[in-house]
């Protein structure tokens, strides 16, 4: 399909499809090329995708607030009340169904070649594309055995998937909540959790109380929505700003200053909006203090007996698709260490290391007495 | 003076010169028109000043070691001893006599007016300069009363000076620091304090020993020199990193992230190096946490209580020295608020504070609910 085509399924001008060609990234699937907008720009989301005359659209950037009692009734200005859905710790996928095949699309709208051979190991798409076959279907892939965010969760003992919005895969227009959970229901699609539905008035507290519930169970937030799903906000955990703290200090200089940056900021608002005692926010910087220079402590001490560091994951699933992942993540320039790599019940079970280089070389500089000209 | 013969006073060809021109701030003081090298470049020091025909060189930046073990074999190699200094924390200057005023050179080569005026009320350089007129005595103000880094010094009232280096005035070039520790001796010059002078091979134990009593005291860390002071090197105190911290985080939106994550990796390999247990470990998280989250708290709640917030001073000189350092403050196109302002023994005593504007700005928006799209 030529640009004039796509550029009408986008609705967007021709020249803005021009402007925008520049900026696309093209790669190929299974022999199928395809082109996707991997930067966030104006006009068309990140994570679109053109791919055999089809657009899917990227997923909308979800904003975030950092005080609840002002933040949820300025964005939910003219809104009557909210949905309160749970925001999980794993990564965002958009299932499509293109030329009669379910594939999936990463955050950034490439491909995944892993989770499109998963897919059906987690859910059952089929029903739910025969009856719509315009729909994306969004969510995101969770549990421990997963290459991209591990994380544990009850119940989850390799990989699942946990629907949180539905879309048009041309225009991106969502489905309504309640219209939403009902299909999703119908089509026996897990879906993330809901807690309720609360006036836009005292969501704060509502949305406080949950929040404090998810922490204790080292849960990540929450995203609230407008019943139609056309606003968002989320609002995230202090378990889960110290979770990432804590992962970006164990890999020091292969994370920006920025997304340190921003947690911190994030507990100083939280800690302030709840009032909390002198005692209280004691035991919240304690435990700050510690996501941060235990995780350092840990990786320094690994350069220093001789080891390396670096994002590890474990895998389960077929000969087959462990090797396109293994091959679709070197494709982007990383690189993979296997550590263990065995046969279970008939599967594949890989672990591997991406090597973070930065953090291994600048520490192992540090360590042995590398002058900083700072 | 043009620049030919400024070139030969720097020792840097014509060519080099008339490249150096470009990134050259002129400024003027009492009439006096000047100018310097305000960043770091190739070839010649930030802060070297061209002034009334004369060159008076920056003072050089002093690299830095995360570990002493290695940095101090690695930064020494070839020498067989080291002295240990003081670093002291306050604002460095450098004093040359020019047309046969002596003035005060801020780090980045200004002529920094109040410096100059309060000059003779914290030592007497007319004899020293009258012995050796082509020197630039080198060194920390430090105390309380102080319009740039205050921070308290036992018997230091107000403000002081502290001399920690001798250096040719056009050349740069530094006495060795027997001799300039003699020297400043025989000028009654106040001077930086000497821990001693140590073997490299086994500096890094004694230098340890010495920044855990630095520490102790709250002060900043220790100038690590070769007898020739051809060759520094610094290493600073966990107080001095979490107090940056604080400070930081008391104007967060004011402070560099890369600031922050300097300090943080140092107390990374610090710990490391020190082999502190679990228990020494989490008493440091502890305090880093504290650093990190009490002041950013403490901001938060002011500027949600209405206040503002900003680096406060006190300041205490003639009526005139203080008007010609609000004057050269705002000048630099800093907001200057006054809070109080007081008559004490004949002298001027004020307490102003420098507004920082972005962390006014964005701590109000984000109470006020301000939706970040990051």
């Amino acid at each position: 399909m030529n640009g004039t085509e796509y550029h009408r399924k986008l609705g967007i001008g021709e020249s803005a499809f021009d402007a925008l060609t520049d900026h696309l990234e093209e790669r190929s699937y299974d022999g199928l090329e395809y082109r996707h907008v991997p930067d966030y720009r104006q006009g068309v989301e990140r994570g679109t995708a053109l791919i055999a005359g089809e657009v899917v659209r990227g997923f909308p950037k979800i904003p975030r607030t950092l005080v609840l009692e002002t933040g949820i009734p300025n964005q939910f200005d003219g809104e009557e009340e909210i949905a309160v859905e749970e925001k999980l710790n794993g990564y965002n996928v958009r299932f499509a169904r293109i030329d009669g095949d379910v594939l999936a699309f990463s955050r950034s709208g490439m491909v995944c070649p892993f989770t499109t051979r998963i897919a059906d190991r987690v859910v059952d798409l089929d029903p739910l594309f025969d009856a719509h076959p315009e729909a994306t279907v969004c969510g995101e892939m969770i549990g421990p055995e997963n290459p991209y965010t591990a994380h544990d969760y009850p119940g989850v003992d390799s990989i699942a998937f946990r629907a949180f919005d539905w879309r048009d895969r041309r225009t991106g227009e969502p489905l309504a909540v309640s219209a939403r959970r009902e299909r999703y229901e119908e089509f026996d699609v897990p879906q993330t959790q809901l807690f309720g539905t609360y006036d836009v008035a005292d969501a704060a507290a509502a949305v406080d109380r949950i929040v404090r519930g998810l922490d204790a169970e080292d849960r990540e937030g929450v995203v609230m929505k407008s019943p139609d799903c056309a606003r968002q906000l989320k609002y995230t955990t202090s378990a889960s700003n110290r979770g990432d703290l804590a992962y970006a200090f164990s890999l020091p200089f292969d994370y920006g200053r920025e997304f340190v940056f921003r947690r911190l900021i994030r507990e100083g608002f939280q800690t302030v909006e709840r009032g909390e005692s002198d005692h209280e926010v004691r035991e919240r910087a304690r435990d700050l203090g510690e996501a941060i220079l235990l995780s350092m402590r840990e990786s320094i001490e690994t350069v220093d007996a001789g080891g390396t560091v670096g994002e590890r994951h474990t895998v389960r699933a077929s000969e087959e698709s462990i090797d396109v992942l293994l091959e679709h993540l070197r494709g982007q320039g990383l690189r993979i260490e296997i550590e263990a790599d065995r046969r279970e019940d008939g599967e594949r079970v890989v672990t591997f290391r991406k090597r973070t280089q930065a953090t291994n070389d600048k520490i192992r500089n540090y360590l042995d007495g590398h002058i900083a000209r700072e």
